[in-house]
């Protein structure tokens, strides 16, 4: 299945309209069966490539999650990631900052959270939030209680080429990134928190709060379009995932993540002659009892 | 399979002997091939206790692994762990300190990454390395460069003593803990090392300081012993699990583990009659497109 993520490819975000993508795309696929299918091989080429990326221990790979509630965040994240061996996965959710974390610049928290090499590392919302919740919510920039000659009206300019420049930096330093917003229409939104509404069991998943943000949702689209148009680069590009199906949300995220790890080219590490040496010194005295010298 | 696990349990280390545990154990299980059923259907249960832990969010889980190389504390993660959502469980794995870990009690650099509430948190090496290779090298305690008055006989056993009130800590602040020693023989130690120095696929998991810690085998298992002796709580009990075949210790870690979580009779949360009265209102608020007050 070459390039089924490469449609959903954004890396040079001049000119991105978020109008012109659709959330109910499913490509050429005719049944979320077929889908089911693709995403099950999927999940058996990861696993095997994130062994190989582990043992290398040499590039770590940030996938990044944004999207507005229930467009399927956690689902893509269980589905495409449960297989994978958690002592090579690391999952983070932010949350709202803390005190102290608000005390710090915006990419402070999440700097330390970034995966160690050989790691997949997943941020549940991230440093986007920044330009997207507290852009929305204006409020939230005056926690940040920033010096006022430091807010103008290029704020969101300045964060985004901030973004970019971090993410250039994590990159040239061994950080493949991917950046996924799951494009959910506000139907289907509509349709999913009903569903929580009305199945006790998924109660615990819904928060008064969502409808309210529901109600920014244009604004939110706004900054969504923003946030895509300026931080979509070649070093850490955005997909912007059609999500009102889940089963194509997990098939794309899954063969975006796996086409990104592919072209790292993880393979074991080559032994060296100094090496072979050793391990065969490491042999002798095993079989033999002798102490290694 | 009532009770696998409580078989290989000491909630109380008095009078433990190391000698007395079989490395080749295999219970009742006639056939490797019996043992990885119970394992494919212990998984499933599993993934299905960490949904509910993870939407109670109440209790952590904090699972340790201790063995000597080769034991198979990796694959034990990796096989029992992989199939859950890692959004719920956490690995960590403890390395040599650096020296800004050194820099503070033996206990400082692990705290940090005890589990929240919700989560499954894996330590692969743990705050017990300081009564295993720090007591066996004894080169490694004037590394931390403690005031000389305090490094006195009595060390380890006030290490212990300091081990056994901080688990109980955690553990009356809602963290189960379960610990793990992986029992292996040191014949099949050296058999697992030669087929690593057999096999270039597997040479980067040799390390040639391996053989190093083998000569000291006796010192690590008094070690280990007194370890168990003296750290094996009702709070925080160890397992002595039979590590000389793979398939029975993964099997033997998987029902300890479902078994500690069952006890916490983790369930969906209770929605009281304030929330659900919330609950009713944004499901109108949905439906008639109002605004929510």
């Amino acid at each position: 299945m070459p390039n089924l993520a490469k449609r959903y490819l954004v890396d040079h975000g001049r000119k991105f309209r978020l109008k012109d993508w659709d959330p109910k795309d499913t490509a050429h696929f005719e049944s979320e069966k077929h889908g089911e299918e693709m995403l099950t091989r999927g999940i058996e080429r990861l696993v095997e490539l994130q062994e190989k990326l582990y043992a290398q221990n040499q590039w770590a790979v940030l996938v990044i999650f944004q999207a507005m509630d229930a467009a399927g965040k956690d689902g893509a994240i269980k589905h495409v990631m449960s297989g994978v061996n958690p002592q090579g996965c690391q999952v983070y959710s932010f949350k709202q900052p803390s005190v102290e974390e608000l005390d710090h610049d915006f990419l402070w928290r999440t700097a330390k959270y970034v995966p160690e090499q050989g790691r997949i590392g997943i941020f549940n919302r991230s440093y986007y939030e920044e330009v997207l919740i507290v852009r929305v919510h204006s409020e939230l920039l005056r926690r940040e209680h920033l010096p006022p000659s430091l807010v103008s009206k290029s704020i969101w300019k300045e964060r985004f080429e901030d973004i970019n420049t971090f993410e250039r930096h994590l990159n040239r330093n061994g950080v493949a990134i991917l950046k996924f917003f799951l494009n959910i229409s506000k139907a289907e939104q509509k349709k999913r928190f009903l569903k929580r509404l009305n199945d006790p069991a998924r109660y615990w998943k819904f928060s008064i709060g969502d409808l309210s943000e529901r109600e920014r949702w244009n604004d939110y689209m706004h900054a969504y379009q923003e946030m895509i148009e300026n931080t979509a680069t070649p070093h850490a590009p955005w997909y912007v995932v059609p999500a009102d199906n889940k089963w194509f949300t997990r098939l794309v995220v899954a063969e975006a993540i796996i086409g990104a790890i592919e072209e790292l080219k993880p393979a074991y590490p080559k032994v060296d002659p100094a090496r072979l040496k050793e391990l065969t010194a490491a042999r002798a005295a095993l079989e033999t009892g002798r102490r290694i010298k």
